[in-house]
């Protein structure tokens, strides 16, 4: 269901035209890691730590080199030196070099388990894998700390002992010369938040809890990689970004990023957790040793103990209201855990916390916490679903505790265009009060909820989106169709949304473009397909390249009418007008007869443009869900799942809503059944798909959409990124819902069927 | 050696960089054609006519189609329908489709020994081949006839009943209904032929006759075709035109050309040979009828027989001159077989027969014959070795009959820029006396042969050169490299000579520019790779490109000073000048600096191109050889042979030197001992390369070349195709030598030891 708002008409955008890469999807001929297999190729493994934390005293690879068909084995050592003030600003803030060296692979010490100490290559798997138990590494065991609170206290085991708080302002003191695990300390406020808890009739505040999730794509991590004898290096990977790889490898190695190339391959999923490198350089390391092209492919039990998963989180959320439900303060509390290494995404919680409020006195407090498990990674709007659970869920209570309707309530205090945010920045348009509207008259809202042990729960949902460089080219073929060549990876829809788009700049059908992924050296640099800036970003660029071809064409028919070009115009239909001829009739060019007449009139149109976009627009989104809680096993089934979304507008509604789809099962999975069961030495005891536990379809009810369409006007056709808002809301509503079927508030999150079953045995006891 | 010539400084153009495909190639790693593999792939085997001339009667698959493995046969039926009156004009000039389609499988009518008339895939190529015999065809066999003036004979078999001869102006006359094999007749005059014999005081006649030769490359034909579910084809074949296949293969199945993608693989070889498809379209038949992949290669048996080789030829030359050695005269009469269809490369021959030459009355006549041969195809300078061998032949013996120095005839009738030729044209700045002069100052031509049965000789070649289309895109790496893109095959330096030019423009190092070729999906339209086109078509691209970049470098450059676009200045070494800042120093970013500048100020720069250039520059040569004829076995044995050539400008000398190299090895070939031995049936009988007999490395000297450098005015660098004119000189100065040495003046190519020592014997009897 698309909800009705009035705009320009499109011919193209909107429609539903068959995916691109369907057919190659579903008849398995799409190309992932995993098919790779090149002359010569050697198979490699990574030997990783035992232990949380502990120091690396010695590496002896001695018997695994003497093995029959071992072929190198690369530590650390084999890395380049690099002075310890190297920074590279490959993925996102600027990043000590070192620390990404040692995520990769662990130098003095190891900082979590499953830290990759050595790798491996044979000249088949096994071999690789019996070598593993040859190389001989010494550790001194020391204490670890896993929870993030725990981390952050004096007597805390320290990681990293010239890690220093990073003070971010508008906080004034300094931590002073003490070691500590707390990476950063960042605050954003909006007028007097002590004075606006006086001034309020009724505050709520609540305290709350996430685990680690991982975004559990299917494809697991996988690298392999050509040194060639010139010096040249060739990676396939899995990955979110193809330039993404090569500028960390070129980082990571010292290479400049012209001596690699990686070329373009399927991915498996990614949702954020395919942004950064860890089996690429090791491979890349192993190749250039062993004179041979290596492959790495990770386990699942390597994939949650070694990549990285979202953050978990504490937090608390205090909100003030007078009676008429006016929210007069709010202030937050968030800790995240970065995992070993600095850089939680800790931003987005505190960009997300407040968001679609407007909130006069405001005050967001975070901090980064590094903690012994593998470093985290961005996965789907990252921070912000534990960053917005406390929020929502407080929102919630105080309704109930003023007696207001929680969607009235929240349309009190919505924010809108011109709003101010507690980070100084002012909202442009934005769908926030048209989602609320749209939960609020929708019929699922206004259904009553029959049952016993059942309950409703409603929650919104924000992402900023992001922007960001995309390069691209297109050329015309004579049978009247456009090639288009990407640099970015597809994660759901890419090829066909940047086509669709060039395909309304020309006014042709959708079918008539077709989009083309290549590797690194055949388009200009293209960042990274992530925080939902792509069908964005490359939007922008598809609709320049549209602009440059018009313009071309009006030049060529011009040219081939022998008048001037001022007298020629391209109509939005795709058909070139020109003056009329000797007889009195107009002269006309259908997209496809001009076209035709490239090859023999100058030759077809190549043209190429790079666009760097601001004006990203944020997306709001708000989840309705029906539950029940079976009082004799505290299992949870979704009756009844509505998503509404400011969607800006939907290039291709499929794709939006299996975007839609995907976040709400991510959300759910976190709010009721995903998480890492850890021991306290810091080892996971369900790093399989068996027992860490996401949603399946049989899980699930059907989920229905709902987009809203409020155009960004920083897009020429309205563009805002979809893919990750959905995956906000699910924590907040599934919380409310449970607590409306069976009156309690949990607080920890995900809510297990164990969980459940110990608070209802509980109020039994 | 680089003879001298006052021009324009260049910084990379003129060197001599590693070769950016050099590691490729010696390390083995470089893709072709046989590396192909894709899952569940087919191995196809062709069905090819043991006559040479034969009505099909029946075709039955049946037993064959029953054996374990076998997937599919297809035959001439598998291919669309099309109207006889269709056309294509994919290889040149317009030819009826069906002839085209008739080519790559028999229809009625096998009309050549060889001939696809059917074809199959199996689950390997062993059962393919198996089952070859397993496919019944009835043939009535038909007189035929394979030399080129029985063909023109009244009496002569015919092969296509509705061949009528096209008649080429000035010809007046029509050839009525008759069938005939004479498939064109042309004729090239310029002032009164007869008057001018009559004022002649010497003339010579001779008549000459050459074999059909073949390229001889090492990598046979092969072609593997991928029919997606979703009715997309994929093509990966030997070719030199990745969009000349595409183009090829949508006209002979009826499909739009973006229905096809045509991959990017290196080449063994082609020197024209591969402009046309044999196996492509069938292994896409094969493969949409099995629904799986299919793989076809050549036996080289089959690339004799089935694929095109140069035309077999019958020529006149009668040219007449003044005693004091002015040329008042020329007639030429050149009877081309084409093979199986119309289509020689007469055009080549007659354009060449005179071209060095200033005649004020010049007559040349040509015949386009069919026989019972393959259709032949492009083989470096088509047409044109034949062409010039009776011209050169006769005006040597001229130079002997008038007792000139046989390069001072040559220089007394010398054409040079605005000389008219006989089609009308004018030549711009040609090299053709520079060339001329040359050979007369060259210590070689000035050295003394001595010794007995040894002899020397002198011949001209020409070559007009081709321009065409390319498209092109490049980006700018934050290395300060610049990645290039290209739809061009590289047969010899395309990748080099093109990457070089666009860092010229840029004022960049050679190296800094990676020349990357891809798929036709990835770039725009780009002619195939021959005709001596590509280093100056392309050339052109990578020109535009590079002033396209320079400007977009000067745009950033202000936005980064805030300054006026027109303060900046990009100068020729790369180097970008701007305003003096407030210090009065002046502003100035290195190509590099600014390279690494561009993502954080707007993102990378990435242009499109396409030209389709006209100002092709001709190219002329000169070969010396100096030979030893060995009375008791007939061998010829080459003591010494100079190249001297007009290259334009010598953008990679190592390349130019290697193209040289080539063609004077297989215009040796071609003079002294590649034949092809047909029986009366039109069987060769010596289809391998042990019995036809290419010159190895240990059959010739050294070659020296001398690189006269006469800028092409249509280039900005001054490029003329370099490839083709020196297989041209070789016959002439070959059978001159041989006269000098031993008194015969053979006719016939080529002249093998057993020709010699009939002749010899012949003597002595």
């Amino acid at each position: 269901m698309v909800a009705p708002q009035k705009e320009k008409e499109f011919k193209v955008i909107g429609t539903r035209p068959i995916r691109p890469d369907g057919t190659d999807k579903v008849t398995g001929r799409a190309p992932y890691g995993a098919d790779i297999h090149l002359t010569g190729m050697l198979h490699g493994k990574v030997k990783r730590s035992p232990h949380a934390h502990a120091l690396i005293k010695r590496i002896d690879a001695t018997r695994a080199l003497a093995l029959e068909g071992v072929r190198a084995v690369i530590t650390r050592a084999d890395f380049p030196e690099v002075a310890s003030g190297a920074t590279s600003d490959e993925e996102g803030p600027v990043t000590p070099l070192p620390f990404l060296m040692d995520r990769v692979m662990a130098s003095k010490k190891a900082l979590f388990r499953g830290h990759a100490v050595a790798a491996v290559c044979a000249t088949d798997p096994h071999i690789a894998e019996d070598a593993l138990d040859l190389i001989e590494v010494d550790y001194e065991v020391l204490p670890a700390v896993v929870d993030v609170r725990e981390a952050m206290l004096d007597v805390a085991p320290i990681l990293h002992d010239d890690l220093r708080t990073r003070e971010v302002s508008p906080l004034a003191t300094a931590r002073g010369d003490k070691p500590t695990n707390i990476a950063a300390h960042r605050q954003l406020s909006r007028g007097d938040v002590e004075q606006g808890f006086a001034e309020a009739d009724v505050v709520v505040e609540r305290e709350f809890q996430t685990s680690r999730y991982h975004q559990g794509y299917i494809e697991p991590q996988n690298a392999t990689a050509l040194w060639n004898k010139d010096g040249h290096l060739t990676l396939w990977a899995s990955t979110q970004g193809l330039f993404g790889v090569r500028n960390s490898v070129a980082s990571l190695l010292q290479l400049p990023v012209s001596q690699i190339t990686v070329k373009e391959m399927e991915i498996g999923g990614g949702f954020g957790g395919k942004l950064g490198v860890y089996l690429e350089p090791l491979a890349a390391l192993l190749a250039r040793k062993s004179g041979r092209p290596v492959k790495l492919t990770m386990s699942r039990e390597e994939v949650f103990e070694a990549t990285g998963p979202t953050s978990a989180t504490y937090s608390r959320v205090k909100i003030g209201a007078k009676k008429d439900g006016r929210i007069v303060a709010a202030d937050a509390y968030l800790a995240y855990e970065a995992g070993a290494y600095p850089g939680s995404p800790l931003g987005g919680g505190m960009n997300g916390v407040f968001a679609p409020y407007d909130i006069a006195n405001q005050r967001i407090e975070g901090y980064d916490v590094v903690v012994n498990l593998s470093k985290t990674a961005a996965y789907r709007a990252p921070g912000t679903p534990a960053g917005m659970l406390p929020t929502e869920a407080v929102i919630n209570e105080l309704a109930e505790r003023l007696g207001m309707d929680p969607m009235e309530l929240r349309l009190k205090n919505a924010v809108a265009e011109g709003g101010e945010r507690a980070n100084g920045q002012r909202f442009r348009r934005i769908g926030n009060r048209e989602v609320m509207e749209a939960v609020r008259d929708h019929p699922h809202y206004r259904s009553e909820l029959q049952g016993e042990n059942r309950g409703r729960g409603v929650a919104m949902g924000f992402w900023g989106n992001g922007g960001g460089e995309s390069s691209s080219s297109a050329s015309i073929n004579a049978d009247g169709t456009v090639s288009l060549v990407l640099g970015s990876v597809d994660i759901g829809g890419t090829r066909a949304s940047l086509a669709m788009q060039l395909a309304e700049t020309l006014g042709l059908p959708g079918e008539a473009v077709l989009p083309r992924i290549v590797d690194t050296d055949s388009v200009g640099f293209t960042a990274n397909t992530g925080g939902s800036r792509t069908t964005f970003a490359g939007g922008w660029a598809a609709y320049d390249l549209g602009l440059a071809i018009r313009a071309k064409l009006v030049e060529r028919a011009a040219k081939i009418w022998e008048c001037d070009v001022a007298a020629v115009t391209y109509a939005d239909d795709g058909v070139i007008h020109g003056p009329k001829d000797g007889e009195g009739t107009p002269r006309r060019f259908s997209f496809k007869d001009l076209a035709a007449r490239l090859p023999r009139s100058g030759g077809t149109i190549e043209v190429g443009v790079n666009v760097t976009p601001s004006g990203a627009g944020p997306a709001f989104a708000a989840h309705l869900v029906d539950l029940e809680v079976d009082p004799d096993t505290g299992k949870v089934t979704i009756l009844r799942y509505t998503a509404i979304q400011d969607v800006g507008k939907a290039i291709h509604p499929s794709y939006v809503e299996g975007q839609i789809h995907g976040g709400v099962a991510q959300g759910i999975g976190m709010a009721l059944s995903e998480e890492y069961y850890l021991d306290a030495s810091g080892r996971q005891l369900n790093a399989s798909f068996l027992d860490y536990r996401m949603p399946t379809a049989l899980d699930l009810p059907m989920i229905e959409t709902v987009l809203v369409e409020v155009p960004n006007p920083g897009h020429p056709y309205g563009v805002r990124g979809v893919g990750e808002v959905p995956i906000v809301p699910p924590l907040a509503a599934i919380q409310t819902a449970i607590y409306n079927a069976i009156g309690v508030r949990f607080t920890k999150l995900p809510i297990t069927p164990r969980v459940v079953l110990d608070e209802l045995l509980k109020d039994e006891a």
